[in-house]
């Protein structure tokens, strides 16, 4: 990823085409790069000046994919949303945990490389690392015949965030019966259960028509389906600048309402959601009508149009939706007697 | 990655086999943890508190695959040693920045995952950070059909070392003429060349002979080949405590000394490396010969034997090899009038 091109190594890709999606990616890449980014060139590794730190400094990472959002993103032939889907997903992960990210490293895979399908992808990650601050600090691109099946691609990312050890969420000692469960929209199913969605849609037309935005402009299956995974870190930063604390945040990804709430919940407490609270986006509706889909399986398998989940007091109700005016109301917490997430 | 699997999600595996893995793998990651990992049940990303920081402390991360090497395990069905390559191959990559290990994050997709398998990938991850003293801190399995070819499997890994500011390498600025360039094996080809490999061994007996260990037992052409990656982490632990500076250091990856050795070098140096000092293991010349491979071909896709060069100031000669027997030297710097490598 440095002018010399070490960090971004063309592994099997043929040397002009991979110089060329250098170049192409070069400019967004660099524009991530904040103040604490050493960019020696002749670095097998990306640097980080770790200036500033607060307190207990404690790093916060993880690792994911995309999952087979790739599919249908080479179907439609659009690359570009998928390196906001990579970045968004990952800060999420970690923002759930109160840390900001520092910087995000990115692998690109496939049988067989197309340099401006790359440069897509990455261009597409360096908007979203800009958007969030993160810098993208390394990568790799892999051309692997025989392992990636044809006209496949892999994208897996990487992110490191940072937060102080007292600000560690979730603060499950802290939640109470009657702490409110706030909602905020997701953007489309993000990056999960596209497994189910690609066999529900299969054979249909994505073009016609499934939504539409506030001014009227129709919205097709195809790009609601492609609609890039939304990041919540601007709203986090706004609950903070307002002084509006969290006890908890869950990230609705695989595994739905069901799995992802319960996990920054204490023993004895259980999340009461009013599923009636909100209205599923047109996409939810229709891919639960085509596909027979039962209520407990879309909510553990899809967003819904929830992305995320946060916990407060009670009495935060009106500054938090004075502060973010999509909030939504979704339920509140209750002593637990069996389930650690009811839907009702 | 927690007891609750909250890091190891099984994206679209299924949940018995998941959790079956998750299992298996379980013992071997929860050994890698030092005291810094902070492994909160319900976490979305691995925690890692940053302790006893040096000044100046910068973070160096890499991301990498093993290529098509996997291809190869899977013939053989041997799985563990790839977790030791993924592992090592990254190690490597930011200890030639000279960064110390912090923690690893993995990533493992196939189109099916067998959890057999990827307990087996996993745990030589386990293996290879517990013996670098880097915490295996996340991961992420994906089941991704239509995407991976049948039998197929990728392996990501992205490793976050630290280094203080003013012990970063390489030092250019401190190279001169005169300076040595000393090797250290390989224990193989290491993650390098193995698309041309498997070209050239198509078709040829896997079980066949092709070197000897020290006590005569004979080495197959399959297990040559699918030898772990070596770190060498020690060894620079042990030159550290010997008290012996060094100027920079090569990882020889994709590109060789061809590609690796400059990189490091300030403009007015050449790395003038002469071939002749070592003897490349039987496995090297074996595939130098059935590939009818060029010399400069075979040091540019494969390490021929070398895996790391240091460069040293000629004075730190005998302290060296005294405290590393199996150092060899390969050359020297010599002002740069053409390429940045000459090899004879």
């Amino acid at each position: 990823m440095t002018t010399s091109g070490a960090l971004y190594r063309q592994a099997g890709v043929d040397i002009d085409a991979g110089n060329r999606a250098v170049e192409l990616m070069k400019p967004a890449i660099q524009a991530t790069y904040t103040p604490n980014v050493l960019a020696d060139v002749g670095s097998f590794g990306g640097l980080y000046a770790l200036n500033d730190l607060p307190a207990g400094p404690v790093l916060v990472a993880s690792t994911d994919g995309v999952g087979t959002k790739v599919k249908l993103a080479a179907e439609l032939g659009a690359w570009r949303g998928l390196g906001h889907d990579i970045v968004n997903h990952c800060v999420n992960d970690i923002l759930v945990q109160n840390a900001r990210p520092l910087f995000f490293l990115d692998y690109v895979a496939a049988g067989k490389l197309e340099p401006e399908t790359v440069a897509q992808v990455v261009v597409g990650i360096a908007e979203a690392c800009r958007a969030t601050g993160c810098a993208l600090l390394g990568g790799e691109t892999a051309e692997m015949p025989g392992v990636y099946a044809p006209g496949a691609l892999d994208l897996v990312g990487t992110v490191v965030g940072l937060v102080a050890r007292e600000a560690l969420l979730p603060r499950p000692h802290e939640m109470l019966a009657g702490d409110l469960l706030i909602g905020l929209p997701s953007s489309g199913p993000h990056t999960n259960g596209y497994s189910l969605i690609r066999r529900i849609v299969a054979g249909r037309n994505l073009d016609e028509a499934i939504d539409y935005t506030a001014d009227g402009t129709a919205v097709s299956l195809g790009q609601a389906l492609l609609a890039p995974h939304r990041a919540y870190l601007r709203e986090l930063d706004t609950l903070a600048a307002a002084g509006i604390g969290v006890r908890g945040l869950a990230h609705i990804t695989g595994g739905g309402f069901y799995d992802n709430v319960p996990r920054v919940l204490p023993a004895h407490l259980a999340a009461h959601i009013d599923t009636r609270a909100w209205t599923p986006p047109p996409l939810f509706t229709a891919l639960v009508a085509w596909g027979g889909v039962s209520r407990e399986e879309a909510y553990r398998v899809w967003n819904m149009g929830i992305g995320l989940v946060l916990i407060v007091a009670r009495q935060e109700e009106a500054a938090l939706r004075a502060a973010l005016p999509e909030a939504v109301v979704i339920g509140e917490l209750a002593p637990r007697t069996g389930a650690g997430v009811v839907l009702t």
